[in-house]
C-alpha cells in the first residue's frame, strides 16, 4: 500500500483530506497506475486513468444518493473508455453540445439517457439532438426556449436558476441561470409552447467544499415549484447540478456528509412531495481516477529568494488549464519523496509567461529534485486532457492511457 | 474599400488606431477575407488568414529595421501556409520546442535559420535539435547551459535577461530571464564549456504599446557586453525579442516610431560598436492577417441591467485564449453594423463559467443583433487557432482557412 496522504507537497497542508477522498481508499488504484507507468514507461507528460476508480465512485454516489439519476458531466473527461464504463453501469449523461451527444451515442448510450445541459445552443444543434432522440433540455432564456419549442417539439425542459457559488473553488459567475421569478415565467411559457415543463436546475459551483451549499438552491427550486403550482403546472424534477469534490490539497468532507445535508434540505423544503432528482457529477466521478505523470525539465534558483523554479513538461496549455488563478491545487508525488523539502515555484514548459502553475500557493518539493526526475499530479482525471491545446508551442496534446485491474490497455 | 476604423465595438474607443495598424491599409485584405467568407460560407467559428498581409508585414519590418535578422516566433501561428510564406521570404524562425523545429524543417526552412528560443528544454530535445542542424540556443540558467554544452557542443548561445515589462498587455512575469550579472557569469561559463557566447536577448512583453520600452533592455544588454569584454569575451548580438503590436482596440504607435526609438537606443548605448540584431516578431507579422468569423448563438438580457449577453460560438477554449483577464481586446464587426448600439457582455459557448470574453471591457454592439447573425473578431491571426483545446465540451478546435490574392485555398 502506498500512503499518498504524506505527499501533498504543500507546506500548509490541511488535515482531514483523509483516505475517503484519496485515490479510492489509498492503495490499489495508485498501485495499478504506478505499475503501468513502470512497465510501459510511456512518454511524458501523460494521464493515466484507473477505470475501477470510476466504477467505485459511481457506485458510491449511487449508494449515497439512491434516488438521484446520475448524469455524468462528460465534459470532465470525454475519454471513450470512461464513457463505456458509465454506459455499462447504466449512467445518464449531461452534455454540453452536439459533439458530446454523438460521442455518447457512438459508445452505446441511449438517447433517453442524455440531458442537453447547456443553456447556450444553436437552434440547428437542438434540431440535430432531437433527430438523435434527445428529449431533455436545459434552458434559462426566452430565445433558447423558443428554439427548443421549434426544433425539439414536446420535449421536457428544465430551467436553470442562478444561485450563490460561495465555497466553490471554480465559481460560475453570472454566465448561466436566471432568477427564480424568471424561471416561473419561462416554464409557464414552455407549457404554452407545447413543451413539458419538467423542473429546475442549479449549480453551486464546481469543487464545492461546503456541503450546505445546496440548501439555498433547493429552497429556490421550491419557490419555482410553488410559482408554477399557482399556474396549475406541477413540476416534477430538481437537478442538483455538480459540485461534488475531488481530492485536491484542500480538505473536503466525505461524500456521505454532502448526501446527508442535501437529503435534509430536500426534506425541509419539499417534505413528502419529494421531486425526482438529477445530479451531474463530473469531477467527482473521474478526478481521483487520474494521475498525470510529468518530467522535470529544469530546476533553477530564483534570484533573491530561497525558492527554486521547477519547470515541468506539462503546463497550462497541455493539460493543467485548471491551475489558472491557482484555483485547483493538485497533490503531488515525486521520484525523490522522502528527501528534505524546500519551497518551489512550479511552471510549465512553454514560452508563455502565463504558463506558471503555482507561484502563490506554497508548495515544497525535495531539494534533490532535478531534470529527468518525475513529478506526478494526483487526482488529475477531470478537466485536464480535453482542455489541452492542439499544438501550442508545438507541444502535443496530453495523451490518456487507461488501466483496468489485470487488463492494462493503452489509448494514445 | 471597407472602413474598419468605424467598427471597433468599444464604447470608449481610443483615437489614433488608424489605418497604419489596420488590416494592412484598410481595404484589400479584409475584402479578400470577406469575399472568401461569402463565397465559401465555411462553418463557423473559423479563422481566415490573408497571406498577402503576412508578406506585407514582413516587408514593412524588413524595411523599418533593415539590419535586424527577423526570426518569426512561430508559436504565434504555426499554420504551415504561413511558414511557407516566411520561408519563401527568407525569414528565420524563433522556436519554442522540437515540434516547431520539425514543422519549420518540413516546410523547407534551413536549420541555420532556426533559433531555439525557449530557455526551458529537455536535454534530449536539445540533442535532437542539434541532430537536425540547429546551432543557436537561448539560455538563462546553469543547468540549461550544461545541457546545451553536452548535447549541442560548440553551438552559439545567447542569454536571456530579465527586464521590466511595463506597457505590455501580456507581460511575462519572472518565468524567463536572469539578472545581467548572472548573464555575464553564464556566458563566461559558456566559453569554458566550449560553446560560442554570442549575445544577449530580452523580451519587453507581448503587445508592447510603449516604443521606449526597448531602451532599458538595450542598456542592460550593453552592461552584459561590457561585463564579458572585461573577461576577454566579445559578444556580437543583441536579440530584441518580440513585443511589436497588432491592431486591437488600444491605440498603438506606428511601426516606424518603434524602429526610430530602438535605433536611437542602440546608438546611445552601443554607438559605433553596433551589434548584430535579432528580432522575434510573432503577433506583429500575423495578428492583423486574421479574421475570426463567429456566429451569435444566443442573445439574452442581463437581469437588473440594460446590458445584453451575446453568446458566440467561439470562446476561450476554442480560439480566444488571449481574452483571459480581458488582456487582448479585439476589434469587432457584425452583420448588423450601422444599427443603433448598446452595451453587451460577450461570452463563449461552453458550459464553463470562465468562458466569458468581455464583461469589464465596455463593448457596444447593435441592438438588433440576434442568433444566427455573425460577429467577426479582427486581427485574430496570432495566438488563437493553436491555443484551441482539442475537444473541450465536445467543440472542435478552430479551423484555419487561408486566402491569397486571386488564389483562394482552404485548409481545415
Amino acid at each position: 500500500m502506498t500512503d499518498l496522504s504524506a505527499t501533498t507537497g504543500v507546506t500548509d497542508r490541511p488535515s482531514g483530506t483523509g483516505a475517503a477522498w484519496d485515490l479510492v481508499s489509498g492503495g490499489p488504484a495508485y498501485e495499478r497506475i504506478s505499475d503501468f507507468l513502470s512497465r510501459q514507461a510511456p512518454e511524458t507528460p501523460c494521464l493515466v486513468l484507473d477505470l475501477p476508480t470510476v466504477r467505485h465512485r459511481y457506485a458510491g454516489l449511487r449508494s449515497a444518493l439512491p434516488d438521484a439519476r446520475i448524469c455524468y458531466a462528460i465534459k470532465a473527461n470525454p475519454e471513450p473508455r470512461v464513457v463505456d464504463e458509465l454506459v455499462g453501469l447504466g449512467s445518464s449523461f449531461d452534455v454540453a453540445g452536439l459533439g458530446e451527444i454523438e460521442l455518447c451515442l457512438a459508445r452505446g448510450a441511449a438517447p433517453e439517457s442524455i440531458s442537453y445541459g447547456n443553456t447556450i445552443k444553436k437552434r440547428r444543434d437542438i434540431a440535430r439532438a432531437y433527430e438523435h432522440g434527445v428529449r431533455l433540455f436545459a434552458t434559462d432564456s426566452e430565445p433558447d426556449l423558443d428554439n427548443i419549442a421549434a426544433a425539439a417539439p414536446g420535449s421536457r425542459v428544465f430551467c436553470r436558476i442562478l444561485v450563490d457559488n460561495k465555497g466553490s473553488r471554480t465559481p460560475f459567475g453570472r454566465k448561466f441561470g436566471c432568477p427564480p421569478e424568471t424561471a416561473v415565467r419561462l416554464l409557464g411559457r414552455a407549457r404554452e409552447l407545447g413543451l413539458d415543463p419538467y423542473g429546475v436546475s442549479f449549480h453551486i459551483g464546481s469543487q464545492q467544499l461546503d456541503p450546505d451549499a445546496w440548501e439555498h438552491g433547493i429552497l429556490a427550486a421550491r419557490e419555482v415549484f410553488e410559482g408554477l403550482a399557482g399556474r396549475g403546472i406541477a413540476l416534477r424534477m430538481v437537478n442538483l447540478g455538480g459540485g461534488l469534490p475531488a481530492a485536491y490539497t484542500q480538505s473536503a468532507p466525505p461524500l456521505q456528509e454532502y448526501a446527508t445535508r442535501i437529503e435534509a434540505a430536500l426534506d425541509r423544503h419539499f417534505g413528502a412531495d419529494r421531486p425526482e432528482l438529477l445530479v451531474e457529477p463530473g469531477r467527482h466521478l473521474v478526478g481521483d481516477a487520474g494521475v498525470l505523470r510529468s518530467e522535470v525539465v529544469l530546476v533553477t534558483p530564483e534570484t533573491g529568494s530561497d525558492r527554486r523554479w521547477i519547470y515541468l513538461d506539462v503546463g497550462r496549455y497541455n493539460g493543467l488549464a485548471e491551475t489558472e488563478g491557482e484555483a485547483i491545487t493538485y497533490r503531488l508525488r515525486t521520484s525523490r519523496d522522502g528527501d528534505p523539502v524546500g519551497p518551489v515555484v512550479l511552471a510549465g514548459p512553454t514560452c508563455d509567461g502565463d504558463d506558471v502553475l503555482y507561484e502563490s500557493t506554497e508548495y515544497e518539493l525535495p531539494e534533490t529534485l532535478r531534470a529527468g526526475d518525475w513529478v506526478e499530479l494526483l487526482s488529475t482525471g477531470a478537466y485536464t486532457a480535453s482542455y489541452s491545446s492542439v499544438e501550442f508551442n508545438g507541444f502535443a496534446p496530453l495523451p490518456t492511457h487507461c488501466v483496468d485491474g489485470d487488463e492494462r490497455t493503452e489509448r494514445p
